[in-house]
């Protein structure tokens, strides 16, 4: 049984915690948020306590914390776990900061403990699936890889605005994906972006529409694409084509039923958001966190991951401003 | 050089006019219609002549005949055009009567002349396609059929009136695709009929919905269903389910378009009836019978499927009269 | 709180076990079966306690029973439980005999309790949505419903001769559904059926295969189909046609992955068996059951309907031996 | 009846020829080519005569010319037909150097006659509907372009070698389709390339796959990718994202049959390439033009677009060799 302590009462933090209630290897003990109603009716619900973080890392039965608290938090919370000795399973970014990431993940390192972020996409069913046959040899080499990546409606302004912006906060889960299915690292970045969804947000100095081109040292091409705004729902796709042939991940839908009138023949509209669509893969990549952890096998994605998807963001962040490819750092 | 004379200058007439008109293989050399003004101007079109019957299987260049004019008319003008050896392709029914179709098939098979019932579903690319793959055994033995057919709306009462009813009108084309997909004849057949659509239908003694189960010796299992009326168009699918598989024929669309909104996903409604979705089957069916009877080949469907499929509509019929299950004659 | 005993502890117990523990509302207490390693095991998994009948059922804790042994016991313990005062959640059916189900049904109303007959598929989301958006008239008139619903392949022999046959073992879930969405009681059945799937089905005198048409007062028509073996899966689908268009519910597949071959363009095969394909809908069966009972609301599934459904299995039956269309009982 | 005389009677001229032919406001008169047995074999399909374009331009019978010969004629016989009076049905590009371009279409306008530049693919009817959604407001303003195109196999060497290379000879169409769509000038192009179909390619100083992001100056982005061969045949999809949805083309099959099998559910692979997917655009597009000469209408697509189509193919090779954006001629 791993013992957890979870930091953040917020939205993603619902989800976890009922996760880690829900797995039978895993128990929910402290709850910890500044928002002390929130942590108060999270740990209720699950039969948790609240507490201060100094007391839940200092307690011998935590085994794991889970960190769910707002990014500014991650790299010091990691870094204090780390100490503590607890395994970590922290909601990416671990920070928008890329020297600040390098000098916590030395920490996490030195301290040898466990360290999962918390790219919940590479847990999605039809993704994975996707990769798996992908890396099996199902469409031979890979040569362009094409994701889509849509929220049904911008954040809050409040967020915009310390979010990192939509490279940093966004469209890393998609540099990630793009990593994780290209089986290379990136060598060049290229990207345009901007603002046509809200004034405001180009106001506050982010975009709000942006494609990426990288480029690998084979030659492989991945073109990445974001909005903040779909209409019909979060659109959330991979089309990855080789040499063998194509392999797509289509959108996911609540039903199957199909509708035909006299106006049209329509479908489901995709799950609405990421709480929908990835509540399967928020719950794989908890058992995945806990088995793991439990067993002492490796975690599937780390803090070098979280590091590389951060640098391309950055990349894209300075070639949207330049006009020109980067080369990541 | 196949020439044509061709009875009959209305809906179907026309399509037909323009497919002889455009093989390179044929020609339209006559027009015979009651309706001066329509021969006149099918005629004009396609750069053919208006004549009478007589004349028209007087003239020994002539070779062949489309007879596409009225139900009553088609035996009677099969009859004739055999006596004078040409070759025949007659739209279906034969007659809507049994008797009749005998007598008129009999005077048929002595003159020995080509002659093809205008089943033109068995043309349809993706029906063809399905038949060739389960007859290639993609799905080993066939247990299970499902025909659906839908018309966009109901034809005139003054058409349903000498239609002969659903079952010889309209069914008629499913209990040829059964026959030709099972493979084997249907030995009992159960209808049961609704009027649903239109009060006046029923008045005039026919009905509008109606599903019939047929049987063969084998114990594979047909289900046809047909409506009068489907507000989405012309609905027109196959489902061939055996011990090694299924196979399904969908409908064709206009387009290959979809359009997500905040409302729906939605694409294309059917083709909207049978002058569109089958408009690449009237040209195969030219085709078919301008080659075979040019290299003196034999025509895939003949007048015994013409009878066939009318013995199974009439068993369909009492049947929805009587409540009990009939064996066709 | 609702606490539970649950009788059975086979395949479809497991399902009911953990979506007991899972249900924030209930409690797994007693577990109940003959087999008694498998009721220690299912117990240990979730905490609960082996004991027997008589000691479950006099404990005044215990709110609900949870009936998924095997059919023979099902009427003998509705009739306890009731008379006992428990809330019953009872897998399908209630009895292979229409006369014991009569008896059964009587003694439960008497006692008041509430009862619910686990027809999971009412409970699956597609089905359910479908339903809604036809009951909200968005197809107008309902005029010609089809239901397909095949398994991936046949029972045990063992199975097969205690079940009752595919009339009243798998095609009972399909004459609920047709009763569900029909919205009036069918006053005709015409079945006809075969033996194609494995002979020993048929020395067993029972069938694998099977078409049934159910006509009701107003006219409007269902067609079922059923077979024992779907090499590509369970594939379980709901047409329905009507005044204003039609609704599909199609088979739900594990991913939305889509494959490009030089061979195909593919998808995935169907979800394999009842326990994928309704894990959704047992859950959901669950919460309605715990939720209704809890809050004293009405259940939405009855004893009448698991003896109206019987009912309509047995007419097929006699129709498919008789030949002859019968009123159900 | 507009008379023609055509140039080319290779692939490409083989369709065209066959549709004049068809045309029912259209002859075949001439058919000019330096390969004298292919022109004697068209010419004598379609009962036109074999001659030289000399012979052809003074002939005054002749209103029309449809240019179907190799590229490197293009732009003199476009020169040669506008001096002589003739509307002219040009395959594209107009020439490979912007240059020579400017100086043709100089000319042309100088004549004042007709000229129509065959992008084909304006004229697909799945491509069309989406634009006259899209124009006609359907997802709001454009924001996201995504265009496929990729080719079941690279053409020959020797081909390869006098194309002009990908963005000139293949990608000039997804340049035309994203001017089509976006309905706005591009103002910037970044353009990255790779050799991976094939090494003879790379040799040849021609690249087989490559990606490019075109830029609005009210920030629309398109992303247009290419392949030289898709083992799943000829790949060609548009995506239209803007404020109020989505668009999608997806493409075209033999027929609508569906394969379920114990192995997989698949369907059919796309219209192997341009012959088929665009059979009915070239005759749409022979359409438009006869029409519009006949009628004395505008045509929908002229000079100016081929010109501008070639600066975007220019600029993309520019940027695809100097590794930075390049704004376009």
């Amino acid at each position: 049984m791993l013992t957890f302590c979870q930091f953040g009462a917020g939205r993603i933090g619902l989800i976890h915690a009922a996760n880690i209630a829900a797995h039978p290897g895993a128990e929910l003990r402290y709850v910890v948020d500044v928002n002390q109603p929130a942590a108060e009716a999270l740990a209720a619900k699950y039969g948790a306590k609240v507490t201060t973080a100094d007391a839940a890392l200092a307690d011998p039965a935590i085994k794991a914390v889970l960190i769910a608290s707002s990014t500014d938090t991650h790299a010091d919370l990691i870094e204090r776990a780390a100490k503590a000795g607890k395994a970590i399973l922290c909601e990416k970014p671990v920070d928008l900061s890329l020297a600040r990431v390098d000098a916590c993940l030395e920490v996490a390192a030195k301290a040898g403990v466990p360290l999962l972020i918390g790219f919940n996409r590479r847990f999605d069913p039809s993704f994975g699936t996707l990769r798996q046959e992908l890396v099996g040899g199902a469409i031979g080499k890979l040569e362009l890889l094409t994701i889509t990546s849509r929220d049904p409606g911008p954040p809050p302004m409040a967020y915009i605005k310390v979010s990192g912006g939509l490279f940093r906060d966004m469209m890393i889960h998609d540099f990630d994906l793009a990593r994780w299915l290209l089986g290379e690292e990136p060598i060049e970045v290229y990207a345009t972006a901007s603002c046509l969804v809200d004034p405001a947000i180009g106001q506050a100095g982010d975009i709000d529409t942006a494609a990426v081109v990288l480029r690998t040292r084979s030659g492989a091409i991945a073109q990445i694409s974001n909005s903040r705004r779909a209409v019909y729902g979060y659109d959330q796709r991979i089309e990855a084509f080789g040499s063998g042939g194509m392999l797509r991940a289509e959108n996911r839908t609540p039903t199957t039923v199909e509708r035909a009138t006299a106006a049209a023949v329509s479908r489901d509209k995709p799950l609405h958001f990421f709480l929908e669509r990835y509540a399967e893969a928020y719950r794989a990549e908890l058992d995945h966190f806990v088995t793991a952890v439990t067993k002492g096998e490796k975690l599937s994605v780390g803090g070098a991951d979280g590091r590389a998807a951060l640098a391309l963001a950055e990349a894209a962040l300075e070639s949207s401003k330049s006009g020109k490819p980067v080369k990541p750092a």
